[in-house]
């Protein structure tokens, strides 16, 4: 991998995603090797995903170059590179572009999408984890409209027009909110041909609530935005499998659609190489106690998504989302630095600063800790919040632009279908990560 | 293709890019049905493919979804198809979609690469005509940068960082340009641990100057600009053959590169189905009168790069540029109409604005009919130019930012790989158009 052998203690880092960055940013200019490995060689802002695939916003402005972050930091290595294995007993990883030992090991891979094992699901649904996948949405739901022109059969039409998005959280809701926005305002005028009705939004639950993290208030609300902009909510039902044409359900509704979202549940990224007592088995998330330390593992540590730090407030470990990632990020590399000192680390304490969700067009819900609201003043913090959090000021300017022009204008404008999705034979995306 | 058949003539448009779209936009309204056929769901602004291609702006922002251009007009049709053949005996057009019958057919289908049949050259150089194809151009790259690290062989090194631009047009006069700017500013940053001596740029010209169709001012101050820059332009040298690994010319000179884009040639995209004798042989363009009719064909018209309209100032037709495709489409739209009277038609004279080419930063050389300069003011008139020219607010708007941006912090941020390039196993962008 050509990094230097030096004698400062090596740091690896594997993920540039929230808690990846967060711990390399307090590892900068200290006495150590800081290492970061990332399959991509950009951040991912991942909460504004279901933008890009809606067509609201760029790829580039929620992506932001890894190796720009670290431009002037000494001691400091990125390298594009999937982590394939790793040897804790040798401290050790084995990467797509060979192995590098490590002193200290810092998992940070995030989540990826869990079709609990369904693997018709996994072949004929879309997922929205990253920037490719996200582009493949906004691509087969232009492509699906330009194909519902072509047929005269109303059958094969409505399935092409019919938009499944299984999972209400906050991935499924948002979603749904936006594609409801493009029927109202973009597809009507950009496909006067075809009737709008048979357009349809199905937002299928399997709980009794949608948004099940937030506070009933949040959750009802955003329920009442979706059905005012024409979403079809379906709370407890659990789909069961789908065929590419056809989603059967633990109830009696059945589903023909062309495009089925699958935002249903994610789990750890988890990393081929340490014994399997070291993973909790659901989620594939590491177990790891208060100073973000794999179980048994001196020098292993996992932060974010991927880690699962059971307290009496969270006995199922964090939420997976960006805040925990970034607080543990943060507080691990200041555990590092102590621990190099001999000192005594600092244990994990979650700082819940809220949570929130945005269905549309001066719709938001909000919780905070203390207050929770919803509606336009929510809709505009929602907004200040995710502009301030982008990375980069280019980012910050191009988003709030966007934004800016897409609420005056009542528009998307990169409904754009630059990369095709279908026709598989010719472009394979099937390994898109 | 599900099109109704009116009692109004129908005119079929083949392509929505400048020509196309000054055609479409002229016929708007009137009592003639319009379909436009276009294989991407957008019109590309060609002219800023290469700051695509080296990171300075998002691909969104210089496309425009063709769709939205023409939202509020009546009788009027967007396919998205790639015409495969044309009946002009039947007057009908077969697409991959399906046959469509025309009364009036334009085709205005730009031009692509010329490769001058060379296979293997076809084979292992970039092109840079469409959007996808800029994007692997910006993937490759970093990915060559990447690839750069993790090497200890010099040899395979200094390959890697070799980049060779054939062709010394306003394409690869401007591509040169931007590249060299970012050896300068951007990669020595990004690859510390390169030496970034190693990284060339090699400019090459079959002619004996830059940019042949510019005045002799323009041409020898671009190449003041480029040598100054960085870059070894190589003038009175023709490539012969290039093997992915080592470019044989007719010259002593041979250059081992790992990346090479083709700028060296442009033909037009004619479509199978005419007689060979509407083709002129060497460029592939349509031989068209005065009124942009294809010989012998009544009802059958070529604009912009793919129709070659001799004149006594323009004995090899018009330069393949966006001015005459613009008036082009403008007058043919006008022509219709005339000939739907059965009124007499006007004949095409091309109004010469003027060209330009901007070689980076405070560096371009503008050649108007009555002044020609170069330099600060010539880039600030590029710049104006370029921007006025880009369709939609939003465009102009991101465009605008991200130059402003660019400019004060000497960066291009969007060098993001986000669609890898390499591994053609696995991604298979052969076929991108």
């Amino acid at each position: 991998m050509n990094i230097p052998q030096t004698s400062f203690p090596r740091v690896v880092i594997i993920g540039g995603g929230f808690a990846g960055l967060a711990a390399a940013r307090g590892l900068e200019d200290k006495e150590l090797q800081v290492v970061l490995l990332d399959k991509h060689n950009y951040h991912t802002f991942q909460p504004l995903l279901y933008q890009v695939a809606t067509g609201g916003l760029e790829p580039d402005s929620i992506a932001f170059p890894l190796r720009k972050r670290f431009n002037d930091v000494e001691n400091f290595y990125f390298r594009l590179a999937e982590v394939t294995d790793i040897n804790a007993e040798e401290k050790q990883v084995s990467t797509s572009i060979g192995s590098l030992s490590y002193d200290y090991l810092v998992i940070a891979t995030g989540s990826t999408t869990n079709f609990f094992g369904n693997t018709n699901i996994k072949r004929h649904t879309m997922e929205m984890k990253s920037i490719p996948q996200s582009l493949n949405i906004r691509s087969l739901i232009l492509e699906n409209f330009e194909e519902a022109l072509l047929t005269s059969d109303l059958e094969e039409r409505t399935k092409l027009m019919n938009f499944v998005i299984v999972g209400g959280g906050p991935t499924g809701v948002e979603l749904a909110g936006a594609l409801a926005e493009m029927k109202k305002e973009i597809l009507p005028k950009d496909y006067p041909d075809l009737d709008i009705r048979l357009m349809k939004i199905n937002l299928i639950q399997g709980a009794d609530c949608l948004l099940k993290g937030m506070s009933k208030q949040a959750s009802e609300k955003a329920e009442d935005f979706l059905i005012k902009l024409g979403v079809d909510v379906w709370k407890n039902l659990r789909v069961l499998n789908y065929d590419g044409d056809t989603i059967t359900t633990n109830g009696e509704d059945h589903f023909k659609a062309s495009t089925v979202i699958w935002a249903a549940g994610v789990k750890g990224a988890s990393i081929d190489g340490l014994e399997a007592g070291c993973v909790v088995e659901r989620a594939e998330r590491y177990k790891v106690d208060e100073f973000n330390r794999v179980a048994n593992h001196d020098t292993v540590f996992a932060i974010g998504d991927v880690a699962c730090m059971n307290s009496e407030d969270y006995p199922y470990g964090h939420p997976m989302m960006a805040q925990p990632a970034i607080q543990q990020g943060k507080l691990l590399a200041k555990n590092i630095l102590l621990h190099l000192k001999g000192k005594q680390m600092k244990p994990f304490v979650y700082n819940d600063k809220g949570s929130m969700a945005t269905i549309g067009r001066n719709k938001a819900v909000v919780d905070l800790p203390k207050w929770k609201f919803q509606g336009v003043f929510a809709w505009f913090v929602w907004m200040i919040v995710h502009l301030f959090s982008l990375i980069g000021f280019r980012n910050k300017a191009v988003v709030f632009l966007n934004w800016m022009y897409n609420y005056i204008r009542f528009d998307r404008e990169t409904r754009l279908i630059i990369r095709p999705y279908k026709h598989k034979n010719k472009y394979s995306f099937e390994n898109d990560k």
